[in-house]
C-alpha cells in the first residue's frame, strides 16, 4: 500500500492529477474512434467570488506548465494498468495505454492573461483540438485556475480596503490547505495585491519579497520582554519589528520604545511594532501616540489577527493607525468563500463528416447554469477615457453583423447597441497545435496589470456591498442561436 | 525573477516551507548562544472545527516525512544568502548559514496517532529539544497537520450523516486549493471516512480506490443521450454509472433503463445512475421507482451537487433514495470552516544553568487563548464498557498526586475526581534525538482507527447541533501551577 509524503511527490509527472472519469471517457472516445474529432471547451465561472463585482484571473502560468508537461510516464501507465473493474477485469485495455504513452498535447489554447479583470460567463481558457485531449485536461485546468483566481481576487479586494499606500503582508502558510495551498496562494496573493509574504519557499520560488518579525515564543524565551527585544535588535539592528502583545500590549509598546532609544543611540532605527490581538483600533492609536510622543513617528505599526477586507474597512473608518496589514488565514484560504465554482463545458464539436460545427449546450433548470455554444472570444469595449464599459461574448466561427448588440444572458430584454470604437480581444493565443506560442509575462508584470485593471473599473463595480454588475452579454446573433438550440434540446413537457 | 511551476517544485528540499520569522529567530538564538537550550512546544487547537464536538487528527505522516527530510541544501542556503535588510546588508551572516548546512534534526517528538479522536487544548504533537530546532519546525507542522485534521474531521462528520452502509466518494479535486490541497485532502478524507475518490494521482500515491463515471460533455458529444449511454456501456459493460441530468433527469433515467436492458441481454448489469442537479429527494425517489419497476433494484443511485453533512442529513430525513454520495467542494475545502486554527506554543525551557525547567505561558485577554505550561501528556480515561469518559492533561515533568482531579480550564469550579482505572496515554514517541522510533500505521489502519474512535464517542458528542462538550481538563496540580504563573506574569493594573 503506497502512502505518499510530500518529498515522494516531487517527481516529474503530474499527468494523473485528474478525475478518473477523464480517463474513462478518453478510453470510451478511443474505442469509438472519436478521439480526434475537433472539440471546443471553455473554462469559466458563473458568479464572481465574495458577492463581488469582478474577479482577477490567475493560475494560467501553472496551467501552461501542466499542459507542457503532459506525458504519461511508465509509472503512470503501470498504475492505470493495475485498475480493475467490479468483475475483476482490467479497466483499460493495453492498446489504450499504448495510445496514452504516445499522446502529445496538440490542442490550440487561448486564454485571458493573468491579472486581467474578468466577469461571469467569460471563457478564461478556450481549448480547441482533439476531443479526447481537450476533455482530458479539464480537471487540472480547473484545479489550478479556480484556486489562484479566487486568491488573487481576495488579495485585490484587500488592496482596495487598505488603499494604495499601506503595505499588505501575507502571513497565511500555517493555516493554508496543504503545502501547495500555501505556495500557490502566496503567488496569487502577490499577483492580486499583496506586497510581501512570510513564506520563505514562495520567496525563493517566485521572487516575492519575504518579511518576518518574531513569535511570542521569542519573548517567552527571555527573562523579560525588554531583554527579548534587545536580543532581537542585536541580531537585526536595521530590520526589527517587535511583537508587543505577549503579556500586555501597551507595556510592550513602552518596552519597544526603550529599545528603540538604544538602537538610535547606536545609529539604528526601529522598523516597527506589531499588534496581534485585542482592539486594534484602540491599541494602534495608543501605540501611535506613545511612539510619536517618544520621537518615533517613522516606526511602522503592523497589525494582524484574522483580518480581511471588511474588517480592514471597519478599522480604517474607526481611525486605526495601521501602516502594514498582516493578512493570513482569511486571505490564503479565501475564508468566506473557499472555492471558485469554475466549470469547463463542451461548446462545439466538428461533425463526423467534417462538414462544420455541431454546437452543444448543457441545459439546466436554471438559465444561469445553461452553457454557451460556440468558439467564443470576449471583446471588451472602452470609452473615450479608456475605461472598460462592456464585454461581449461572440462566436468566432460565425460572421459578425455590422451593428453589434449585446444581450444580457439572464434578461434578454436588456440589450445594448455597441457604440464604442475601442476594444480589445481578451483571449490570446497560448498554444497552437500543442506548441506554446506565448511568452508568459513575469509575476511582477501580471501583478502590475492586476492593479491597473482593478483601478480602471468603475467604483460601483469595485465596492464590496451590492456592487454594480458590469455589463457582460452575448452578441445578439449568438444569443438568438443559443436560444433556438435550447428550445430544440429541451423536452417540451405539457403544462 | 524565478516563477515556479508545479513541475519545477518537484525537488528534494521543502526546508524553506516556513515563515521567515522562524529563520530570523533561529539566527537570533544562534547569535545569543541559546540554540541548544532545551525547549518544549505543543501543537494544539482551541476549538473543534465546524462547531462540532471533536476532531479526528491527521497529517502526522506528512509531518514525520517533513522532519525526516529537514536539511538545508545548497540551493536553500543560496537563497538565504541573497536576502538583504532595509539598509542593504545581508540578513544572515555566513556563519549562521554554515550552522544551518550542518543542522540535523535532533529533537524528541511525541504525537497522537492519526485517526485518534482529539479535543480542544490537547497537544497533538509535542516537540522537545534544542530551542532553535523546536521553534524552526513550527510552520510546517502546523500547515501539514491543521489541514489534514480539518478534512479528516469533515469526512468523519459526513460519514456520521450518511450512516455506516452508504458509500462516500470524494470528488473535489477541481475545486481544491491547489494540487496538494487536492491530494492531501483526498488522503485525509479517506482517513476520515470516505470510501473512494475521483482523484487518480491520490489513487496512485495512496492506494485509495478510484471511481468515476462520465461528464455531461460525454452525453453532449453524441447525437442523443441513449447513444451516449450505449457507447459508455460498450467500453465498461460491468462498470457503468450513467450521468442522467444533461438534458432532463427522468428522461435520462428512462434512457439509462433502456441501455441497462441491453446490457442485461448480453450478460452484464448496469452499476448505477448519477443525479447531479435538481431536487435530489424527489428525483432519487422517482429514479428508484422507475428502476425498481423496470426490474433493476440493484442499480445504485449516486447523487452529487454541493453536498455536505447537514444537507445529507436533510435528504435522508426527507426519504431520498441515495446509495452513494459524491462529495466534492464542501469536503475538500471544508467549505464552512476552511481552516483549523491550530497553534504551536512554547511551554517549557531549561534554565540556562541547567537546573530545571522554566515554564512559560502566553497570556491573552481571553483565558481560552492563554497557553498551558509543562511537558504535557494527555491521559484518556475509559469506563467499564471501554468508552472514553474524560481526558486529562498533565505535566510529565512533575510527580502526579495519588488522587487525580481534572479541572475545566475555562471554568475552574468544574472539577472531576478521577474514578476510572482504565486509561491510555495518547501521545506516543515518534522521534528520539531526531531518529524515528515509530513505525507509522498504514493509511488503511488509520482509517479504521478513525471510524472506531468516532463510534466509541457518546452520541451527544457526535451530533452536529450543540454537541455535548467532552470533558477535557488539567490535572489539578497543573491547573494550580498555571494559575499562579499567569498571576505572576500578568501586569496587575489598578481598577
Amino acid at each position: 500500500m503506497p502512502d505518499a509524503t510530500p518529498s515522494s511527490l516531487y517527481r516529474p509527472s503530474l499527468s494523473l492529477l485528474t478525475d478518473l472519469y477523464q480517463l474513462t471517457m478518453a478510453y470510451g472516445y478511443w474505442r469509438k474512434g472519436m478521439q480526434d474529432r475537433e472539440a471546443v471547451f471553455h473554462l469559466y465561472f458563473r458568479k464572481p467570488p465574495f458577492a463581488g463585482g469582478y474577479a482577477v484571473c490567475a493560475g494560467l502560468a501553472y496551467a501552461v506548465d501542466w499542459l507542457e508537461n503532459l506525458r504519461f510516464t511508465d509509472e503512470d501507465l503501470t498504475y492505470l494498468r493495475s485498475l480493475h473493474g467490479q468483475k475483476g477485469g482490467r479497466l483499460f485495455e493495453e492498446g489504450f495505454l499504448d495510445y496514452l504513452r504516445d499522446l502529445r498535447f496538440s490542442c490550440d489554447v487561448d486564454a485571458i492573461p493573468e491579472g486581467t479583470v474578468v466577469f461571469a460567463n467569460e471563457p478564461l481558457i478556450r481549448v480547441r483540438g482533439p476531443l479526447l485531449q481537450a476533455q482530458l485536461v479539464e480537471t487540472a485546468l480547473l484545479t489550478l485556475v479556480n484556486f489562484q483566481t479566487l486568491i488573487a481576487t481576495k488579495a485585490a479586494r484587500i488592496r482596495e480596503a487598505v488603499g494604495p499606500d499601506d503595505q499588505i503582508l501575507e502571513f497565511g502558510l500555517r493555516r493554508a490547505q496543504g503545502f501547495d495551498g500555501g505556495l500557490s496562494a502566496t503567488r496569487a496573493a502577490y499577483l492580486g495585491g499583496a506586497d510581501g509574504t512570510s513564506n520563505v519557499l514562495a520567496g525563493q520560488q517566485f521572487g516575492i519579497p519575504v518579511r518576518g518579525t518574531h513569535a511570542h515564543s521569542w519573548v517567552m524565551a527571555f527573562e523579560g520582554e525588554e531583554e527579548a527585544f534587545e536580543a532581537y535588535a542585536d541580531a537585526f539592528p536595521d530590520d526589527s519589528v517587535f511583537l508587543v502583545d505577549t503579556y500586555d500590549t501597551l507595556e510592550g509598546v513602552r518596552n519597544a520604545i526603550k529599545v528603540a532609544r538604544h538602537l538610535r543611540a547606536s545609529g539604528h532605527e526601529l522598523g516597527g511594532i506589531r499588534l496581534d490581538s485585542g482592539d486594534l483600533t484602540y491599541l494602534s492609536r495608543e501605540a501611535r501616540r506613545l511612539l510619536d510622543d517618544a520621537g518615533f513617528p517613522a516606526v511602522r505599526i503592523v497589525a494582524s489577527n484574522d483580518l480581511e477586507e471588511q474588517l480592514v474597512t471597519a478599522l480604517k473608518l474607526e481611525g486605526a493607525r495601521i501602516d502594514t496589514w498582516g493578512i493570513g488565514t482569511k486571505l490564503v484560504t479565501a475564508y468566506d468563500q473557499p472555492a471558485l465554482g469554475g466549470v469547463y463545458k463542451l461548446a462545439a464539436l466538428q461533425r463526423a463528416d467534417g462538414s462544420g460545427w455541431d454546437y452543444t449546450v448543457k441545459i439546466s433548470e436554471q438559465l444561469a447554469k445553461t452553457s454557451i455554444p460556440g468558439v467564443l472570444q470576449v471583446r471588451r469595449f472602452f470609452n473615450e477615457e479608456g475605461k472598460p464599459v462592456a464585454d461581449m461574448l461572440y462566436n468566432t466561427a460565425e460572421p459578425l453583423p455590422e451593428q453589434l448588440t449585446i444581450v444580457d444572458p439572464l434578461d434578454p430584454t436588456r440589450r445594448r447597441p455597441v457604440k464604442s470604437a475601442q476594444y480589445r480581444e481578451l483571449l490570446e493565443p497560448v498554444f497552437r497545435q500543442g506548441q506554446r506560442v506565448l511568452d508568459l509575462p513575469t509575476l511582477e508584470e501580471s501583478r502590475q496589470k492586476a492593479r491597473q485593471e482593478v483601478t480602471s473599473l468603475d467604483p460601483g463595480t469595485r465596492r464590496f456591498l451590492n456592487p454594480h454588475t458590469y455589463p457582460v452579454g452575448l452578441e445578439k446573433s449568438l444569443h438568438d442561436f443559443r436560444t433556438q438550440l435550447i428550445l430544440d434540446k429541451r423536452p417540451q413537457r405539457p403544462a
